[in-house]
C-alpha cells in the first residue's frame, strides 16, 4: 500500500494517474481537512470530496471540485433568494455536504462519516481525513482572518494576505485509521498539493510526522520558479513567511523525506532533487509521472497493474 | 383587508378563490407555524411556504405543498447516501429553507425571515407566522411522543394517535405583525384546515383570541360528517379529546365567531350555520366558496375585483 498526502487539486490528479497503476484498494490518502466549513446549514470538506469523486469516477475534472455534470437548482435559487452561499454547490454535491452533516450531527467521527459516503459511492481507496476535530485555516486579509474558502473562493484570492494561521478549539491529532494507514504503507508520497494550506495542515497534526518514521517518503514539489502550477501557493507561502517555490517546500519537508521530486522546467535548484515532468495537463501525464514515482519506491514495481 | 387563519391545504384552497376577487394587497394570512421543523440543516415552515407558493403562483396544486415543476436531484442522492430526509424536499423548494435559515442563523425573526422571501417571490399579500419562537405540535403513538410531520409524512398517519399536545420552550405569542393585520382587517376568515394541527395553535398564542374580539369572524368547517376533506383531522380531533366533525369544530371556535360555515353534504347540524358547497375540487369552486363568504362579510362587496 503507499499512503498520498493529499490536498484538493495536485496530489488528486497525480492520484488520477496512481489508480491507473495500482489497485485502488492499496491506496489511502489522508486528506486535509484545514479548509472544512458549515455552509447553508452544512458540512463541505472540499479536498474530502475531491478524492472521494475521484476515486468514484465522478469528479469534475474541469475545475476539480464538485461531480461532473451536476445541477445547480438550489445553488441559483438560493443567492436569488438572498442567501450568502459563496461557494456554488451542486445539487448532487449537496447531498454528500447534507449526507455527511447528518452523520456528524448524529454522532459520527469525520472518519466514519467519511466511510460511509465511500461505500456509498464506491470508493475502494481509504479516503481518510487528516484528524477529526475541527481545525480551520485562516488568512490575515486588510479587512481582518478570514477562512481559507472566504479568501480563495469568495475574494478570488484577489486581496493581499500577510498571515496565515490555524484556528482550533483543540489541537489536531492525526486519526488512527490516517496513523495505521501510513504505518503499514510501503511508502507514503507527499503529493504536489499546496504545502502551507494542503500539507501542512496535515504534519501539523500531532503524530503525524512521527507516523512516517522509517518508511520511504517521497515529496512532490507543487511550484515551477516561483509559481505554483495550480492555486494561491505562492501567496501562502509569502504570508506563511516561507519562500515561494521548490527549495521552500523542500525545507518545510527536508526532515521528513526521502526523495524530493521537482519539475524539469524549474529553474529553482533543489540539491538531491530528481527531475520529472509534473506539469499535469492531461491524463497520460498524470499516468507517466504516477509511473515515474512508483518505480522509485523499493519493491513496488511488481504490483503495478497489467497494461 | 381580510386576515385569514391559515394551515396547509383547506384555507391555501380558498384562499386560490380569494385572490381572484380582491387583490393580493388586501389579503394578510396569519399562517400555522406548529409544523416548522429543522430538517437536513435548515429550516421547513411547511404553511407558510405553501402559502408564500401560492401568493407567487408556483404552488404544486396537486400535492398543495412544493413548487410545481421542482426537481429532487438532491433528495433522491442525499437518501441514497443514507440520509434520513423523510419529506421529499424538491431543489428550488430547499433554497427556501437554506435561505429561512441562514437568516435565521442571521438573526431574523421568522416573520422577518418570511418578509423577505415574500418579497423574492413577489407576493404581495401578507404573509405572517402566528409566531417567531419555536413550538411544534407534537402526537402520542405508540411509540412515543413524534413530531406531527414524523406522524404524517414519515408514518403516512397509519399508526394510532391517542395524544396531542404541544411543545415550546416558551409559551408562543401572537407576533405584533399578526396582530397589527387582524386589527386592521375588516373581518378575520378562519379557514377550513385542521382545526388541532392548524387553527387552535394560531389561536393559543398569547393575544390571539383577543385580537379577533369585536372583529366579524367567519370560520369554514374542514369536515363533511365525520371525516375532513383532506387530511387528518379526524384523528388528531379524537386524539385531542374532540367530537371529529363540524359540531366539534364550532365548539372550539364558538366564542369567537359570527358566522360557521359548513358543507351542504354534512350530515352533523350546527344551529345557525349556514350551508355552502366546500369541496374545492378546482379553481371555479374555490372562487365560488370565496364569494359566498366574502359577500357575508359587512361592506366588502363593493371592492371585489371587477371580473
Amino acid at each position: 500500500m503507499i499512503t498520498f498526502l493529499s490536498g484538493g487539486t495536485g496530489t488528486p490528479k497525480l492520484l488520477l494517474g496512481v489508480r491507473t497503476l495500482i489497485p485502488d484498494e492499496e491506496i489511502a490518502v489522508v486528506v486535509n481537512t484545514a479548509e472544512d466549513l458549515w455552509i447553508s446549514g452544512n458540512h463541505l470538506s472540499p479536498d474530502v470530496d475531491t478524492v472521494i469523486y475521484l476515486f468514484s469516477g465522478i469528479l469534475n475534472t474541469e475545475t476539480w471540485w464538485g461531480m461532473r455534470d451536476d445541477t445547480f437548482v438550489t445553488h441559483s435559487e438560493a443567492e436569488r433568494l438572498g442567501t450568502d452561499e459563496f461557494i456554488a454547490i451542486g445539487d448532487r454535491d449537496r447531498a454528500v455536504h447534507i449526507a455527511r452533516a447528518d452523520f456528524l450531527r448524529g454522532g459520527m467521527t469525520l472518519t466514519e462519516a467519511t466511510s460511509c459516503l465511500c461505500r456509498a459511492f464506491g470508493v475502494r481507496a481509504r479516503v481518510l481525513p487528516m484528524c477529526d476535530s475541527g481545525v480551520t485555516t485562516i488568512v490575515k486579509t486588510p479587512d481582518g482572518w478570514k477562512h481559507f474558502q472566504e479568501y480563495w473562493v469568495r475574494l478570488r484570492g484577489r486581496v493581499e494576505i500577510d498571515g496565515v494561521a490555524r484556528r482550533a478549539d483543540s489541537p489536531p491529532v492525526l486519526t488512527k485509521e490516517a496513523h495505521d494507514a501510513i504505518r503499514e504503507s510501503d511508502a507514503v508520497v507527499i503529493g504536489p498539493s499546496n504545502p502551507v494550506t494542503s500539507i501542512l495542515p496535515i504534519l501539523e497534526c500531532e503524530g503525524a510526522r512521527e507516523s512516517l518514521r522509517g518508511l520511504p517518503v517521497i515529496a512532490v514539489s507543487p511550484f515551477i520558479g516561483d509559481r505554483p502550477v495550480s492555486g494561491p501557493a505562492s501567496a501562502l507561502m509569502k504570508a506563511a513567511g516561507y519562500e515561494p517555490g521548490s527549495y521552500g517546500t523542500f525545507l518545510l519537508y527536508k526532515d521528513l523525506i526521502d526523495l524530493f521530486v521537482q519539475d524539469i522546467r524549474d529553474p529553482s535548484v533543489v540539491t538531491g532533487a530528481i527531475r520529472l515532468d509534473t506539469l499535469m495537463t492531461d491524463v497520460e501525464k498524470s499516468v507517466s509521472l504516477a509511473r515515474e514515482i512508483l518505480t522509485r519506491i523499493p519493491g513496488l514495481e511488481t504490483s503495478f497493474k497489467a497494461e
